[in-house]
């Protein structure tokens, strides 16, 4: 087998065979292919596409490519959950404490944050102590004690992917919707899951800013789950605007202990409870997502959810009266305040321009080694849709340097749009792909 | 200025700008670009194409990456022909000295064959003692003398060109029509072209095999003619079959001789007459080809041509009664005739199978390293359409191995298609592309 073949093929439209795709990826693996030839390959099937059951193999060669995580120790069925990334997406910290709170197993990995999209890991750090990096041993073990732990991208898992994804960025490959589906499901599967909760944003704060292009990407990975024996199920929700209100780290987790503790905003309360309940679905642990509604909210209610988080900081070496009284976590010195320019209705709070106001600050990195600041971030007052006076209130800006807070005031300030008209109200979840 | 920008906007199908094109042709050059961006940018193009302007701007970038060859002290236009390359292909031999003697100045830089494709360099060092290798001083005075001279290519002329063509090898990107007339024309320009007559073979033996696909590469190339200001004919003619009777390097040195003196295979000394015809046009010394054409046929039957010939293998260290008694060249020691298996008339001696057995004796080469035999080849004795009788001789196989002869046997007598009809007539030029 030749990789110059394979790529023809390809280029030619043509569909490779299952041997094909594990011959590429595991000569990419060990660097018997070398970048050239693949970057050729990459650019082929961004422009001839790729059939769903390319797409799998592709999926499985990329998990099987190193390590990959056993879960079997663990009981249930393990759903993980994953999100395309967003401002103010503070999900997993709501739904991890959440669902594992109603008996689904969570030994769940993730991520930090890059560019204006915040990173779950980084958010956990604001509970001083928090510990981010555990052996196999302490992270299933605590599984099996509490039912969650939510750790770092340890070991070797997904080498092609790491790879691919490097070429991908430098070769304008990044785009390529089956790539994008398969690096994604292949993490996944290699951190054992048996099922997947897929939450695709879309928005001017997400990768994919239409509908269209988000079904797309939703319905490739939903397929990928059916080819390779891991039920998924997708929603799409809405990145036009931030998530909730808070954008920054301790800020966010600030508002995802409230929402555990049911005082939550609004559309965050929603996706989460709407996500979970999925999951729920997925675990085998109700027969419908309204079961699982109702089964969460009580959760909620008896505050076992705050609880399990708690437990959680606590195993992981943080400090559990931090999640009680989130006052402790890390505060900034400085606060200024956005308010509206004219009267009328806000008809945009664009989600990336707030991302951005949020790096600028130092609450994201623009680089992988970048330092970043817990503290800082920016808290609405307002959502899309309100009603505002001039002079009235938009967000509150907590920062630590007078110079970056001006900036980003000038940021954020540009974010907002107005309508002397009530504003033409867009969903929270535009869709769910179940198949 | 960003490559990944660049690969993009062309993944996208956009067209690039003069600037980007000279950027990617000198980053690509001095190593700045790696090979893993011009794969995934050649693979684009492939995919997506490039206008007439962003192929001639691509051919100039890529003439003007190293060295280029000044002929301006040489009078005249100097007028450059190229063929894409078949079997038995020996018409630089008869149209180097042909047009010379008309006075067209010929300071031409040929290749060295590989695969079934021969060399024009290959076959000259039939001539024992004749140097290819010349100092650009040698070359210029030897044309100023006595109006030619044949050498190899030298010095680093186009370093982008061959850097992307290996390139393209390995990635599957060789097919890019675009990437094939500018690499073709980045080196006739760099050469010191005025004009360019273009040769394009089309059939079994040709790298071109259908009409539309030889058309589709003569027309970018005549395009990237008149981008550059290089007045460009191209002429599309046959390669279905041999050109000529003989195939392998001192055979066909003695053919072209044949053809210089009048007596050549009709084919052969059509095809020179033609090209050579064109380049007295576009070197102004004709106003139309059939003047031109009257020109040569005199110079033939004059006897000028032969004796320009000779006069060039003098000048390069040959012995010129080698031109006059060609019985002097390089001879194999065994031969064997294939015969007809069959009454009725030849449809196809495939110019592909007949340039397989020709390498299979050692008349060419699979790698560039490989040593060829310059004595050994084949000489046919009918041609398509011809009509034979079962046991009449078809050709005669020139051999120095009895194993090898054997085996070309074989593969030559599977060249052959026969049928009871008279076969359908194929022309010899299919085209004349002028603009």
């Amino acid at each position: 087998m030749r990789m110059v073949d394979i790529i023809a093929k390809k280029r030619d439209g043509h569909e490779l065979s299952t041997d094909e795709i594990q011959f590429l990826v595991r000569g990419y693996t060990d660097g018997s292919i070398p970048d050239y030839q693949m970057a050729a390959w990459a650019m082929a099937v961004l422009l001839r596409g790729m059939t769903p059951r390319e797409t799998g193999d592709l999926t499985l060669a990329m998990a099987g490519s190193g390590e990959q995580l056993d879960l079997s120790s663990l009981p249930g069925i393990k759903v993980d959950k994953h999100s395309t990334g967003g401002v103010g997406d503070k999900t997993t910290l709501v739904v991890a404490p959440l669902v594992a709170a109603a008996g689904i197993p969570v030994a769940k990995m993730s991520g930090r944050g890059l560019g204006y999209s915040g990173g779950t890991i980084d958010k956990l750090e604001s509970f001083s102590g928090f510990q981010v990096e555990r052996t196999r041993e302490q992270f299933l073990d605590q599984v099996k004690e509490i039912g969650v732990s939510v750790i770092g991208q340890s070991g070797n898992l997904t080498p092609a992917d790491k790879k691919l994804y490097a070429l991908r960025d430098v070769t304008a490959t990044v785009e390529a919707v089956p790539l994008i589906a398969s690096s994604i499901m292949s993490k996944k599967i290699a951190a054992g899951a048996d099922a997947i909760l897929l939450d695709v944003k879309v928005g001017s704060g997400a990768f994919m800013k239409t509908l269209e292009q988000a079904e797309t990407l939703a319905s490739a990975m939903v397929k990928i789950g059916t080819q390779v024996g891991r039920k998924t199920i997708a929603v799409i929700s809405d990145m036009d605007q931030p998530l909730g209100f808070a954008v920054g780290n301790a800020l966010e987790v600030q508002e995802a202990i409230d929402t555990l503790a049911g005082r939550g905003p609004r559309d965050l309360t929603e996706l989460a409870l709407s996500i979970g309940a999925h999951m729920l679905v997925l675990g085998e642990l109700v027969k419908d997502v309204e079961e699982g509604r109702k089964r969460l909210e009580e959760i909620i209610q008896r505050g076992e959810a705050v609880e399990k988080l708690a437990q959680m900081i606590e195993a992981q070496g943080g400090d559990k009266q931090d999640v009680y009284d989130p006052s402790r976590l890390p505060r900034a010195s400085l606060t200024a305040q956005v308010t509206a320019t004219q009267d009328g209705y806000i008809t945009a709070i664009d989600a990336e321009k707030v991302g951005h106001a949020s790096v600028v600050l130092g609450a994201g990195r623009l680089t992988k080694e970048m330092p970043i600041d817990l503290a800082v971030g920016i808290v609405l007052a307002k959502k899309r849709g309100e009603q505002v006076r001039k002079g009235d209130v938009l967000a509150t800006i907590y920062a630590n340097d007078a110079a970056l807070l001006q900036q980003a005031e000038v940021e954020l300030a540009g974010a907002y749009g107005y309508s002397t008209e009530p504003a033409w109200s867009q969903p929270l979840i535009y869709k769910t792909i179940l198949e």
